[in-house]
This record gives structure tokens, sequence and C-alpha cells, in this order.
């Protein structure tokens, strides 16, 4: 299907309700309560929607769909997985069925979005432990769903206000970090920086961290930033990339916060872009994975098990989240 | 002499006027000019001063003192170093006798300090490419200091508004400041940071950073949040002091700005503690030598060739070095 037919449709953006005990399908029903999921499906099981909007005491009008992309007219869309009953879910508590559910909401949503019936993905968390209990091979939520999508060369972009950052590695030690410090790598995350950007920029200005102190003070406090980095920003700029560094950390967010500088940093590890960001927008903090042949963004937070379904989790993110998904999916 | 005795006489806080070509001497003059440098003592060279009072057209009262700690009525007392001449001057250029001039101020204000004839130092920066022009083993501002006072453990504080951070590792590759990480540095560093905020705080509240994202997520991403971290921290409660982590680097920051938890945040390396801190204040931000035997706190920017001596240079990093000097001092 093409660009202009999908968006004639007006598909509707895929929202996985995430792992039943955590706070994601809270989150749903709170925000679709008060109109915040117009336009939306959510991907989930419609006999814990209504158990959780019960417990929560909201009223919310849901309706199952067998075509995602049908939107009813007064009612929120749900394709029930139909995998949990009202009485399997259980609140607050780590639980096997659950994360198993919680993956399944991803792998079906992922698919329609690869297929064309859904124009985004945003989803809600999953707890990896749950999910593990019934999978030992699940490494994480983003992996999963590039694992769907046959994709390999992916990053993690984090978003607030007016910034964005990318990173070469995440949930890796730091030690394992430095040695993903490649210029391939790092080439191919200013690349998917700059093809994401563009969608909405017309020309990005990219700053690339360094990986030491002072981007390693010509070659005082390390090697990387010479020997790796700067070759990947020469390849990026070769291609008519406006990429610049390495930046020192310590200063660059500052420059692009509060300087305008640039739209978006590429970072080396996963705390040089996660701590900044979370002190910028601990709750308005939109992760969005690049590289990808859908659309698909996700709230930056966890389950929160010891908080879920005391109607107190914040929503932001969730919104955030939603305005992005639209935004990219065009 | 007995610190009560020291405060009877109201000792001056010496300032360092930094390297001739910097904007030190020029954020030195600027402040004198407006009062803000009353109580203090200037080590430096009196005609670079006049010069540059000249240079930027400024009215300054300054009077060449031999006893640090006398203080005239109406000048800024300035023990000359009678090192350079107003023709030997640089303003913007990286320069010789300038970068060993500029060494020789700090060592006489650390001299003073010691004999307790000033009360705190306060530093202007130094150039190290210019002092290492004619002191090749010159490795920094901090280390020369400690050096003179005899002192191998120390660590940078910097501070904030409310907040402080302390640093096991600073000017060193991210490889290297991965090997620091031992229970046995961590630990001196938590001690030091209590030492320091128990001069203003009564019960200091510190939350000590993880090494890897997640804090290590129970030894999925590296080990040494477990075996070098943790044992550091319970060393500290036993003795007493209120640590707490190791905390994910990527909220704790978050937690101690907006959630008022922490009084201070001991990270494992350079930028773990730079990075968010210089997001939070570019330009207010102290950095404070803690271990030493005397109080020395300094400017938290360097020596910027490209804007010295045409009045642009921000001030309010100085004001809060010389605030926190006094603070530390009693």
């Amino acid at each position: 299907m093409s660009t202009t037919a999908r968006r004639a449709r007006a598909l509707p953006i895929a929202v996985t309700m995430g792992d039943p005990s955590g706070v994601g399908p809270e989150i749903v029903l709170r925000r679709a309560a008060d109109g915040g999921l117009d336009g939306c499906v959510v991907f989930g099981d419609l006999a814990v929607l209504r158990h959780g909007a019960e417990l929560l005491g909201v009223e919310v009008a849901l309706e199952a769909v067998t075509d995602p992309s049908s939107q009813p007219d007064r009612a929120i869309a749900v394709v029930d997985l139909g995998l949990l009953g009202a009485a399997d879910h259980r609140p607050g508590r780590l639980d096997a069925a659950s994360g198993a559910a919680a993956r399944q909401y991803v792998v079906s949503a992922t698919r329609a979005a690869l297929a064309g019936t859904v124009a985004a993905v945003v989803t809600m968390p999953m707890n990896k432990e749950a999910t593990q209990l019934s999978d030992p091979t699940f490494v994480g939520h983003t992996e999963l769903i590039a694992a769907e999508c046959g994709v390999e060369r992916y990053s993690m972009m984090l978003a607030a206000g007016e910034l964005a950052v990318t990173h070469v590695s995440t949930h890796v030690s730091l030690r394992e970090a430095i040695e993903r410090v490649t210029t391939q790598r790092v080439s191919d995350v200013i690349v998917l920086t700059h093809e994401t950007l563009q969608r909405f920029v017309l020309r990005p200005r990219i700053a690339v961290c360094g990986l030491n102190p002072h981007a390693g003070e010509h070659g005082l406090f390390g090697a990387e930033d010479a020997e790796q980095i700067v070759p990947a920003i020469e390849l990026a700029r070769a291609a008519g990339i406006d990429a610049s560094g390495p930046h020192p950390a310590d200063t660059v967010f500052h420059q692009a916060v509060n300087g305008h500088l640039y739209d978006a940093i590429v970072c080396m590890y996963h705390d040089q872009g996660h701590t900044p960001m979370k002190l910028l927008a601990f709750e308005e903090g939109v992760n969005i994975t690049i590289g990808l042949p859908i659309v698909r963004t996700s709230v930056d937070h966890g389950t929160a098990f010891d908080i879920a379904w005391k109607g107190v989790a914040f929503t932001a993110s969730f919104d955030h989240a939603l305005a992005w998904a639209r935004k990219l999916a065009g």
C-alpha cells in the first residue's frame, strides 16, 4: 500500500497494553477515559482491560475488532488476543502468564504494522523478568521488535522537548560499551539518526559525543575519540550529513538545550544519553526505535509494579510517545 | 594559630589571578571594580593587572602587600609576584612565561593558606598547555595544589545550587576510570564527601552512583557495581555515614534535584558527574578540591583565550566559588 493510500484511510496507531500487572494497561484505560486514545487501537486482552476499568473505577467503552484498521464509532478498538481472563489479572505481581501475554501483544502489533494495517506502534512497558519466566531467550522489548522486523542495525533514540539523543550501545556493561565504539557502528547510528530526523527537520544538526572526558583531550585521555569516532564523523560529512564532533559530553548537552545548536546528540553509551535526558524531562521522555521498517515509540518508564493500578502513574510519557508516533508516521 | 584566632583576625580569601592571557585576571578586575572582591587578596602580577585594567577601561584601586593577611583600607590587596611586566602581557595568546607565572601564583597562594595567612584559596583558570611549555611535568591545577599540600587522597567536588557531586576519577580515559572503581577508592571518596558536607549539613545524605547502566541490573551488565561499589557503601554505612546505592546514574540526578533526596552524589567517572551538573548550571558551577588541609575552590571554566579580555566572560562561577570558599572556611 502506498503512503498516500495509507494516509487516506487514516490508519490508527497501535498501542500495546504492556504487562497486565504493571502500569501499562492502567495508563491506557485512564487516557482512554479522557479521550486521549482517539485514533488508536489497543493490542491486549479485553477481559483484563474490563477488569482493570472496574478496579480503577473508570468508564471506558471498549470494542473488540478483528481488523486493526477498523475504528468503532463510540468505543476504543481492541485487538483482543484472548490470552488472559479477568481471573488471571494479577495487579502489581510478577506473573509468568502476564509476561508471556505482554510478549504476544507486541508481536501481534508489530506484525500489523509490517502488514500496513496500523500506522505505528506505541508500546507500554513489559517486565523483562516476568517474560523470561516463559521465554528464557527474551533479551528486551526492542530486541524482540527488531527480530520480528528482521533488522539488525537499529538504535534507541530518547526524545524530550526539542532534543533527541541516540545511542551506540545501551544495555551492556560500560566495558562492553567501550568495545562497541567502532567507526562502523558510530557511522551507522549517525546515519540512522539523520534519516529519522529528516522526517521532520530539513537539515538536521547532529552533535556526536566523545567517549572519554573532554573527548579525549587530543589523545591524553584515551584513543577512541580520535581513532574510532572522528573517522565516523568524516564519513557522515562526506555523505552530506551535518555531523560535528566529537564533542565533550559535559558541554554538548548545555549547548544543545540552552544554545539550540543541535537537533540530536549521538551518545556512545547508555548513561551518557540517559542521565541528562532524564534530568531534563523525567516524565516526558519518549523512547523511539530507529532503523526499523515500522514506526515504534515507547514510554520511557518500566512496569512500576509498586505503584501499578493505584491511579497514580504519570501519563505524560505515553502522551508524548503517541505524539511522536503520529509525527513520525506522517 | 587556632581557628578562633584566625576568625578573630578575619583572614582574607586568596584569589589567584590565573593565566594572564586568559579570562582569569579579567574577571578579577571586573569584580574588583564592582566591589565583588571585598575581603580578598589577589595573588598575581600587579603590572599585568594595571595593564589589564587599562585594556578593559575599568577603574580599580590596587595595592601591593607583603603580608597576605593585611587588608588596605580603600584598595584591593595584591601579593605581587613580580614575574611579568606590562610588556609581557599577551591577552588571548598561549604564552610560556604567562603559563609559568600562573603556576607560581598558585604555589604562592597555597603556601599562604598552609601557613595560615589566608583563610582559603579561590583559583582562576590556568592553561595546561601554556604551563607545560616551561614545566613538562605539569599534570593539572589540582594535582599541583595537592602536591604542595603533600596529599594523595583527594577528589574533585562540583557544586551547583543545593547539589554537590564528587568523582572517583576525573581526567583519565574511560577504560582507566573503570579500573579505578575499587572498593578502597570509592570508600575514600564517600568519606571525603561526607567530611566536606558535614561542615554545613548535619547529616549529609550521600547517593553513590553505579558504574554500569541500571547500576549493573543485578550483574547482567557488568560486575563492578556489586563487587566494588556495594562493599564501599557497606563500609561507609558501618562508619555511620548515610550513604546509599549503587543508584542508576540516569535516575539519581532527577531524584536529587527534583526530589531533594540527597545532598551529594558520588560519581564513578568525570562525565557521569560533569554532564548533568553542567546542564543544571553551566555558568554557576564551582569546583572544590576535597581532602586537602586547606580550603580550595575554583571556577568551573577554562582560560577561554578566544573571548578573553573582551569584557564578555561570565563572572557567576567566580562569585559562587568565592561564596563556597567562605562557607567552607567557616
